[in-house]
């Protein structure tokens, strides 16, 4: 079987691998405080192009999701999120266990826009009651999002300019970041990525490592004692340089933005292999997660030979599914499908 | 000026004031364990047809639904409301400070169905990563709900089934419960309600007491140690026997629901003369709240007799406006206010 | 039966009833900003002496403690108390609910020291790993405390040193503060509290009112947007003109302290009849608390004409048992008692 | 320099990472749903003698204990801790972060005792006011804890019966569980600690692994949903079989039990080597370890070698430290301090 399901199923890239086991036989203070750590910070401040950036690693997306908002946030405050946002629907209620109201708002492919905000803000800032309601203090955005939409760049630009308008955070989730902005279809580079976001995450788990993602604050002192939030969360990995081992190695040379871009482009392959069979879509995707509309008869054929990912049924004897390329996946595994889809 | 624009804007009902004030010089056990309180709870328990009810009595709504919700869900339980329901727009974020997610439907009217409640449940039922998603666990729906819409028997029932069908909670949110059983549109008696829901609340604080509520569960133990999370919460009165003389006051000879269903009946009253009028109405309301669109022009005139409730702009030179009576409201101040729409 | 069992066992001094009762007919704007609020905040701020105090009413005392903590201090950050302080013993772990620890520190008669807070402050300032223990940011005190004691102006002025040397906030909870500031064996004045404290309660429970605590920051701003605070938690009364006019009364002219100063006088005496008689104390008090080791056959005698609060048993057929006096409380109801005492 | 400051500075035995660089390649359901941890699952259950245990694996250890302690306990319940207790002081809150009250217990060497539990319980079922107080509902134990010190089998049958009268749960937090077990001076063994436990947890940080917690609850259903917890709380690895591998790899043939009873036994040969030159301990430890209190000048030249934890001043030119060994340690480390402690 070809496993195409998600972009988490295998341990990691073998570099990382042997990064993580060099660490054998070395001594390092615990929670973070260690020379990988600080190399990684360094590397990665560099290859966003900003000096200042405050840079920390915890095991996890959810983590690191809850943490960022949870810290940046009064008890008051809440996050903007598109309804199908990450923190919203996947995360089983990690944001209001930290005592915040996810603030949703539906939005077409799951994007929410500068008038989304706009509109949020000034709800907020002319209601009579302000004690009565949550005040709206940050936007939330996956980058790509979960159905493999991109912002453009100037996109996050207008989305950045409403946000500090008001005075909130724009927070990027980028879980899936390197294989956003390793497709063709994505005009924004890693850099207007930081300079759009307040904070950001820099997706590790899904783009080679074996887990770990980078939190990165626009700037030291945004959240006082953040090291304090990741320690009481249970956050604080007492072997730090686990993370900081894998991210050096992933950000040394480009190879996160390597193999993340080769996965979309054979991500792009497979969407051009089922627009080419005429199979619809369930949503338009630049990415390496694609989403497409089988009979079921279709389905079940593929599914002799590949593992992908049921997403609900579509009526009248359909079914959406997601095929999801990784760093993992091979031209040859691509190219059998590619055939496949040809001939359903 | 005559005032329209809530119906808590007065300290009370004179026989409750003087209920309270009788208590003068009787000298009780604190936190509810009086006898006041233990003869409001029986009385209770008679109107609405079941001696088995466990009845708590508190002094705001907010508290009362942030401690109903959090003391009947596990914190990975969320609450499915309309988005325009009270606890997900109106409370600050209480539902979330207690850790739990509001699960919001955009729902018409601010009436969420049994067949949203269905398809919520089936969703989670069937979804292949249950640990991932907030688990929907129990209804809420207020009545009348904020928009002054009620619910017939026949449907409370349908959605009590769907809620039963699934394991879920039926929770019935009645801070204006007496507002809505007053009105000639209302086909469903306290006692319907009480055997729709598992547990709902019976609003003092705008039905013509000076502040409470009190909670009702279908039976005792659905809640063990609520007393604990309502002390926990800072919601427990330490002289309880305020609560209970006032509910005691209000429900000992039907007091409760007379002052209430007058209060709709010229609710009702002022709606014929918007109607007659030709003024259309922002939602259509058989209660003791009427919304209504005005010219700026009319908004003004009206605003040099009467104190209104704004409800936002309405676009082109249109404002929408509430207008409420209460327990409060006399007869000849809606006559005057009918005579002033009729020529507006 | 007389009782002596607590001081929160009648409805409220008469006058504060009748201001209440006053009060219908009356229409007010809701949540605290109505002219009895406003009047009331300016009569305290006159009163302790801070023109730019921020007042706010909520309903009870451990709605006002735990307010108060979780609004000042960051989720990382603890509140030092005494093992026996209200917040750490009687309050159903209210201040965790809202995700703070408190440092209980053991504590003779009940009472925290300036060398406490010394301590806890250099050993946090000196850790080696800040962010693996919870930041000591505040301390914890009640004037008069859970037994009855004092603290001298001395004391509370070297206890606020040693906080503000340390950037801590000093928490003073006055839910009896009559009856202390009314003690002989007090020298320290509402304004020495004032002074001293960041932020301190007058209890309105305990002292004469209906219900009600008034919340006294020592500058607007210190919390911001503190309202959505209270409404967040559920303490914001709709007529928050019911707190404002009872607090009006009890400060306009000196009622407060007129009431409390006497129930304390009567405390004395009562401490004084028992010392008489060669009884022995718990713990020694100079308020209107007084703590006795009775013998079995002493409490029984007692028992047959006054209620009184069981405390414990002391060992060996004694049993510690609690007289308390309230505003409530008549000379002659004393005088009875005393005579009693003295024939034991 | 040779460390014995703690037993997490190195990465992991050279099996463990081995075993994890091995499912390189492989490819896995994600979230905890695979081979690796089914097998450990079984493994685990088989070692420690419950063939229905409910065994999960998390990151670390704060986390493990946050999501132990909140999903067993209501959230008006607490956990009985020892003051030194790592949940009371070295979690930064962790425990109250989720809502929960660590209630410390003042504690010789740091063992809460059966005597502690009963006291506890029997003030609770007691009091004349249950819905005032945090109810105790479990105790917290470190198997060793924080200073070395074990309990022995009877001690802890005893606390577990304290615990079973009175319907609270026992958690024994074995962060350096196999330190413990591997004591000459220990006579309980893993099959005894499964036993008194209601849910325990096996530490890998400290003790070979590279990160990981394996925790046990007696029987299936203790937490209905204790997965849905884990996501909540950011604990759930995508790719749990890195956690399923390394606990597989140290339990296959006693490898976790071998190379943690080397340590220990390291550890007393400096414990004997300190004993024999004289210098007084901080505490008695039986494990790996070890609490001296060296003069300055010692310290100075212990420090020229090596390096180690100081754990605070001891007045009068004198500090306390530890000496720390672990599966890392060699023989030929320990030889040299042995020899360098004898010419002190």
């Amino acid at each position: 079987m070809i496993r195409f399901n998600n972009d988490y199923s295998q341990t990691g890239h073998p570099r990382v691998i042997e990064a993580v086991a060099r660490t054998a036989g070395e001594s390092h203070p615990g929670y973070g405080l260690d020379e990988h750590c600080d190399r990684a910070r360094q590397i990665i401040r560099r290859v966003i192009g900003n000096p200042s950036a405050d840079v920390h690693f915890v095991a996890g997306g959810t983590q690191a999701n809850a943490l960022v908002i949870r810290s940046l946030l009064a008890p008051y405050q809440g996050v903007l999120s598109a309804s199908d946002g990450h923190i919203n629907v996947h995360e089983t209620g990690a944001i209001e266990f930290g005592g915040t109201k996810v603030i949703a708002v539906p939005a077409e492919d799951g994007k929410i826009t500068a008038t989304d905000i706009e509109r949020h803000a000034v709800e907020f800032e002319t209601s009579p009651v302000p004690e009565h309601v949550v005040e709206p203090k940050m936007a939330y955005l996956s980058f790509p999002n979960e159905f493999g939409a991109l912002f453009s760049a100037a996109e996050l630009r207008e989305i950045a300019d409403a946000c500090h308008r008001h005075g909130w955070y724009l927070f990027i989730d980028g879980a899936r970041l390197g294989y956003g902005l390793g497709s063709p279809a994505c005009d924004a580079t890693i850099q207007d990525v930081a300079r759009a976001a307040d904070v950001f995450t820099i997706g590790g788990t899904k783009c080679g490592a074996l887990f770990g993602e980078a939190i990165v604050f626009s700037h030291e002192g945004l959240v006082p004692r953040f090291r304090s939030y990741i320690k009481q969360q249970g956050g604080m990995l007492a072997k730090g340089w686990l993370l900081g081992a894998q991210f050096e190695e992933l950000f040394s040379d480009g190879l996160y933005f390597g193999i993340t871009a080769h996965a979309t482009e054979l991500g792009l392959r497979i969407r051009d292999a089922f627009a080419a069979a005429g199979i619809p879509f369930q949503v338009a995707s630049e990415t390496n997660q694609q989403f497409v509309v089988l009979s079921d008869c279709q389905a079940e054929r593929l599914a002799e030979r590949y593992v992908f990912e049921p997403e609900g049924a579509a009526g009248e004897g359909r079914v959406c599914v997601r095929f999801c390329t990784s760093w993992a996946t091979t031209d040859e595994e691509v190219d059998q499908l590619v055939e496949d889809i040809a001939v359903l």
